[in-house]
């Protein structure tokens, strides 16, 4: 037994889809029914950190800590699986190389915390299983040899759309042949790098009530919905061809127009479900409604579009578009919205980066300069918190690895235990 | 020339579609893209009368007036060519019988009034064009030779949902294959007294902003949208053929399953045009919530649905069911909706028949009993005046010709001018 620390920490990005995944054809293995594409978020903003350590004195049993909670890992679970399978990676490489500790008999502790608070409505099992993924392989040494899209096919067993957190940029999801799942995995279709001017603004917006779970959801679709089996076969294939060739591209007007008409498609086939299911509430549907009308406007003088909406399975909406946009979509989403805590990134407003600001509408530095057709009445003015928060990021890269062995990034103490549960029992 | 006064009176029913209507394939002769199924509504509660005059002193002018306003007779405009196809019919019966009077020679003056006002959210459309056809066929004494069937064709060129206001009870508009439009009429599915024992609630749900008009709106869902194509192929035959049995069978549990699935999939449709199309609002969605949470709560004890829903073009629902489901089915929604307008067609309350009653709940002769499992958090008791009016009737009959000749019932004074307008000028 060796008295060194084997212990990794990571970070991975959440990732927003503008081709939809909805519906699963193997439940178990978590196999889409179609192709899906993303772009990962920028883990300055939004991120998972996870901290994976293996030791001998851990004993038999695996533990797993989540923003402080332990939360069980059940025997055919999620977790579980995801875990077994990274140990048969590591025990494939200490197979072939006698010399290496063997860590994959040991049960390892998994700390793991999110940055972004549940109330930012943003699902935190992408970034959590990515960065679990991320961690442990970090943990074992894996890479190189096994590659992103081999980690993403393990990833994609925690939580579908995981897979495509494991790579930055521009991400598609292969849905895959084999029944085994073999197939199944994300891919890098462009680089952060290469169009790196995409931003986005996420715009949460209030709700009363709390919608469909998704993994219920999609499979009532795949069950019920008529025109789910029309979108699968049909209008995904053509719209993963043509949005890669538009990112190829950094054609933006085509990016705007395919993810506007995927995310509406999406939810097309959810109010086709038997019974019918509903994310986008009123306040989403004024949000379409404005970026239309800006779009329209824009066009009216040559231009091209401005910004693409896109709805996840819930009622906020995520905004993308070039840099050079964002102010004015940043002017007229406040102007419509009053109120809406706003998280200033970039530091927009000069008061420093990352600062959070409430109240009162302030200036962004530009006066609200819209497009000369634009009509100011194409929604109302909505009541202050309609839009609850606004968050401002980019396009970012893919799990980091913020250290190896037990430094200052470590979720755990010296006995493996989390940091945060430890402050906890001390206060 | 006559001295005899050549005159009818017709009234045409409103018809709810259960199987939608949406998209034309030939937008001057109305042809649909796919058939449509609808329930013609009780004429005793909403309906279109229409008094029609022909007459030589009239001069070469045609002219029309609607609720009291004249309206131009636009050349190439519908209604010109709605009287344009009557006035060849009734010439073709002339010149078989020369001792008929010319009337296909000379001008028409036709008055028509809607006893719904515009606030009920009610297209009006559909009855006023089945009630212009119908005023004419019975002036131009063109019935039993012309069928049903036959009018139908013409006035669906008028307004395309209209066709389906010319019979009672349950009917279906088959699209036709001739690009003349010479198939493309309704046929009765079964009449009123084959089943006429379903009843409507309809609940005018207020919105603050005018939805697009469906005229324009279809042809852009046609344009645009991959699922409208799936659903005119795949989605409406189909259903098509399961609802008329299932009216035959008056097998309520079908058609409510179908009515829904169909309303369902026609917005999702228009949720799936690019800029999307959005009828329904929040309140919309609280209703069909309901209504699904009753449904199954009922399909827990063991029975069947209690009610269906459906919406048109606009946020409005209409709630059909059986009429022993419908004291349930008022005290639910009267629940959650406080302070709707009822209009009492069916004397629930005794205080008179046609009585409109607003303001506290007042009971309905029952207590509110809801089944066992049903789940009264599935949405919030809404705000005063979010469903603005409720409207009670129940399936009804074809268009009745209630005067032929000029007595009480004309809507035209002894000039041929409007009673109302005349009233007006005196005022």
């Amino acid at each position: 037994m060796s008295s060194a620390i084997y212990q990794a920490t990571c970070s991975a990005p959440v990732n927003i889809a503008v081709i939809k995944y909805w519906g699963k054809k193997d439940t178990t293995l978590i196999l889409p029914t179609n192709d899906s594409l993303s772009v990962t978020l920028d883990q300055d903003h939004l991120r998972s950190v996870t901290t994976a350590r293996a030791d001998a004195s851990f004993g038999a049993q695996d533990r797993l800590w989540l923003n402080g909670e332990e939360e069980a890992i059940k025997t055919d679970g999620r977790i579980r699986r995801c875990i077994d399978e990274m140990k048969k990676l590591r025990e494939a490489k200490e197979s072939k190389d006698a010399n290496l500790p063997k860590l994959s008999g040991w049960a390892v502790h998994v700390c793991s915390e999110n940055n972004f608070p549940t109330a930012a409505g943003l699902a935190s099992s992408a970034s959590g299983f990515a960065a679990l993924i991320s961690s442990l392989a970090a943990l074992y040494e894996l890479q190189p040899e096994v590659s992103s899209s081999e980690l993403s096919r393990i990833a994609r067993q925690g939580s579908g759309s995981a897979c495509r957190s494991l790579f930055g940029g521009y991400v598609a999801w292969q849905g895959g042949e084999q029944p085994t799942g073999q197939d199944s995995l994300a891919v890098e279709v462009a680089p952060q790098s290469h169009w790196p001017d995409l931003q986005a603004l996420i715009c949460v917006v209030s709700d009363a009530k709390k919608g469909t779970p998704s993994t219920a959801g999609m499979q009532r679709t795949v069950q019920t919905s008529p025109l789910l089996q029309h979108r699968i076969k049909e209008v995904v294939p053509e719209r993963m061809v043509k949005i890669s060739e538009a990112i190829q591209k950094r054609d933006f007007d085509t990016f705007a127009e395919i993810t506007m008409a995927d995310s509406n498609n999406f939810h097309a086939c959810c109010l086709d479900t038997a019974p019918p299911i509903f994310y986008m509430n009123d306040v989403s549907r004024a949000i379409v409604q404005l970026v239309e009308e800006l779009n329209s406007a824009n066009e009216a003088e040559g231009k091209g579009k401005l910004v693409a909406y896109t709805y996840d399975a819930g009622p906020n909406a995520v905004l993308y578009a070039p840099k050079a946009n964002m102010p004015q979509i940043l002017q007229t989403i406040r102007h419509y919205f009053h109120n809406a805590d706003f998280d200033d990134t970039f530091d927009l407003l000069g008061k420093g980066v990352n600062a959070s600001h409430r109240g009162a509408q302030e200036a962004l530095g530009l006066p609200l300069s819209l497009p000369s057709s634009f009509n100011s009445n194409v929604i109302p003015v909505h009541e202050a918190g309609a839009v609850r928060r606004l968050i401002h990021t980019q396009v970012g890269d893919g799990p980091r690895v913020l250290e190896r062995g037990a430094g200052k990034e470590s979720l755990l103490n010296e006995n493996g235990e989390p940091i945060r549960l430890q402050r906890a029992k001390r206060a």
